[in-house]
């Protein structure tokens, strides 16, 4: 019966081990969502999160026409345009225009949204992904960029990945300007002008070179100025600034480098893999007008801010062995064979887990050699069974010491047996 | 301009402070997420997701008619029929369907999914909410049953609620049944006969009464019944074994609760607030034949699961005091007043950092007192300012305790000061 099967391009996280290797493991979405949030908390960002469903006119006027094909949007029951969230800055902008008095700044906000899009199904694109978004709003210093810049190199580091591993490309929308400016005078091409940067690397030289002529643009002198990759000043002090915090190797110039939505309008950044097999990292950049865009005027702060999805990240960790192994661990197992003994077993289960322990049973009665190798699977670190009322056979799977204790002394025993555990990671 | 609010029924997260006591808390979602994942892994459940869209036919055929026309549905660009999810029962019997064999039973599995409902819009009613969802499968045992209710006392517990704050009504559609099977001998009735006891609470007597007699039900004797509240020999069971873990003065046998949806089989509860003033906090039961229902026949087990809202727990903890206050903190502060001082701040920044504090600073300077004032308001516990070159003055926010030391030893310094910290909870 194929009707019940999971939408394509959507997907299930199971528990380990996990059934197939094609599917999610839950293991890593939350070892990601872990160590994202310790990094950014670090830096002082505080969590937020919008709704997963936005009017489809929130996007439509603000990032570009390049994203509003890919949204997943209809009509709902009440008539309303509707959107999944297709990327959070403008949900970010909605609620800081509406609240931005309420909160000093700078205000450092970060989310883990979940968002979607609907393009032709690819193999390996995927609908749906989370997304780590770290945002600065109210500050128009290169200090906030380069702050923003250090917490997404941290936040890679703390994954286990090094400057061998990836590159921060590093470029800025006023070098394209002023590069723009002295060959065009039609300000209103500058836009197709970026986009044409912003895809230099996927399409043919021809093609680009002709639409670049067709604005009268060298194609020769745009590879020349991408290759020259002179920090602008303002660069200069983010990397000087990465710098004081050793974090220089980690960034390089390269105005090959654009970022294609619209609203970007400063210093922009990627993250790549070394290797360059993979899709970027992460991305990110100023987008100065887009709060004032979004609140009719009402609101106007600097803002910058950086997205770095699931997908990616999580195919680099897994070829370079650095997500978590599929080991459960539990700190006991209470064996359960005989019916009658069940209210004294049900009692000492939950006795061990009032005092926090993550402990397991087996729920119907069973032979005691299948439950301590289910013990051992679940990667218990005591077994426990009853000997007669009131008196329990305490054992450590690993060192197999034993002891049989009352009942009212099985929690000091564990705590004992527990602290002997050679290195429990 | 009224056009960029968010969708009606829908809640934005803010950190704290909050601009608006109607706007959600993003500080009071974590709290309680924390507080579930904490007590359902001590319970030996592994977590689990699912996508937030399915297709249609995966509620249409599971849930019974009265959660359809509640659906958040559309047809997507693909023309499927597809639903925003709204409920995990579905999805979770979908991926238990495909992999049930993968896993050694019984199979005890939560998540936190985020669920939506298309209804008319009422005063305080969302039209999506996070959900706690504990389900154990493979096990047709009371033991099960016990566990699981265990579990839903227990995470409320963690919560700070008492058997003052709130009591799970037990109940049984076994119990039903007989009663149903004495007085009607035509079954197809059954499930209609089960949501007229469904609605008895929220319909007036005389109506509740025509309904039934139209099935030749007497009202009274379904009063009579309710009234006895006389156990099961399973719930009877299930009460022994909440009594063993000191559980049994949180539960009630209450045959008013039935559970609404189609494809309960056995034992029900829900748990209430003792002031009666409140919806369910938490409901759930066994649902034997759904897993065989969704895998078309392949896959065949009992199951049992229960759900937990996030809206009226979070009403009822607030009420209560029981959530957290707003009160940030962290670690250290470092002052920031003059632009040429700029290197040495960063690398302090990103030295305290590394060592895993939480550190904040200016971004760009300001004066003295204003960061003083800054500091106090984020909670931090010391605040770090430049004497000159290389010697930093130390000081704790609380004690006034300060120390001048040279950089490489500011780390050791905040150690030994944040130690003293008086009560930091």
């Amino acid at each position: 019966m194929k009707r019940h099967d999971r939408l394509p391009g959507f997907r299930d996280f199971f528990p380990d081990p996990v059934p197939h290797p094609d599917l999610a493991r839950m293991a890593e979405r939350l070892h990601l969502f872990s160590s994202w949030r310790k990094v950014v908390t670090r830096y002082g960002f505080r969590e937020y999160d919008g709704p997963p469903l936005e009017t489809l006119e929130l996007y439509k006027a603000k990032s570009g026409a390049e994203i509003v094909h890919q949204l997943y949007h209809f009509e709902d029951k009440g008539s309303r345009e509707v959107a999944l969230r297709a990327e959070m800055t403008p949900t970010l902008a909605r609620m800081i225009a509406a609240h931005a008095r309420n909160y000093k700044k700078p205000i450092k906000w970060f989310s883990i949204p979940q968002l979607f899009r609907y393009e032709r199904q690819q193999k390996g694109r995927l609908r749906e992904h989370f997304q780590l978004n770290a945002d600065i709003l109210g500050e128009g210093d290169p200090t906030a960029d380069a702050e923003l810049i250090a917490l997404c190199i941290d936040v890679l580091r703390a994954l286990g990945l090094t400057q061998e591993d990836f590159v921060i490309r590093l470029s800025s929308r006023h070098a394209w300007e002023s590069f723009f400016k002295q060959r065009q005078k039609d300000t209103t091409k500058e836009y197709l002008f970026y986009q044409i940067i912003d895809k230099l690397e996927r399409e043919l030289p021809e093609n680009s070179a002709q639409k670049l002529a067709e604005m009268g643009i060298d194609y020769e002198e745009v590879r020349a100025f991408i290759e020259q990759a002179e920090p602008t000043e303002e660069l200069q002090e983010i990397i000087d600034q990465l710098q004081a915090r050793g974090l220089k190797d980690f960034v390089r110039v390269d105005y090959g480098v654009i970022r294609g939505l619209a609203y970007y309008t400063g210093v922009v950044f990627e993250a790549f893999d070394r290797q360059g097999t993979h899709r970027a990292i992460a991305g990110g950049g100023r987008y100065n007008h887009l709060i004032e865009l979004i609140s009719g005027g009402k609101v106007d702060m600097p803002a910058l801010g950086f997205g770095m999805g699931d997908v990616v990240l999580g195919d680099m960790l897994r070829e370079k062995n650095l997500l978590p192994p599929a080991k459960p661990s539990i700190d006991a197992f209470v064996q359960y064979t005989d019916p009658d003994q069940r209210m004294e077993v049900i009692s000492l289960v939950h006795q061990l887990r009032e005092s926090g322990r993550r402990v397991e049973w087996g729920l119907s009665p069973s032979g005691a050699n299948r439950q301590w190798k289910a013990a051992a699977e679940m990667g218990a670190t005591c077994f426990l069974s009853l000997v007669q009322e009131g008196l329990w056979e305490v054992k450590h799977l690993q060192t197999k010491e034993s002891h049989q204790v009352a009942s009212e002394h099985v929690s000091v025993t564990l705590d004992r047996l527990e602290k002997d555990t050679p290195s429990k990671a």
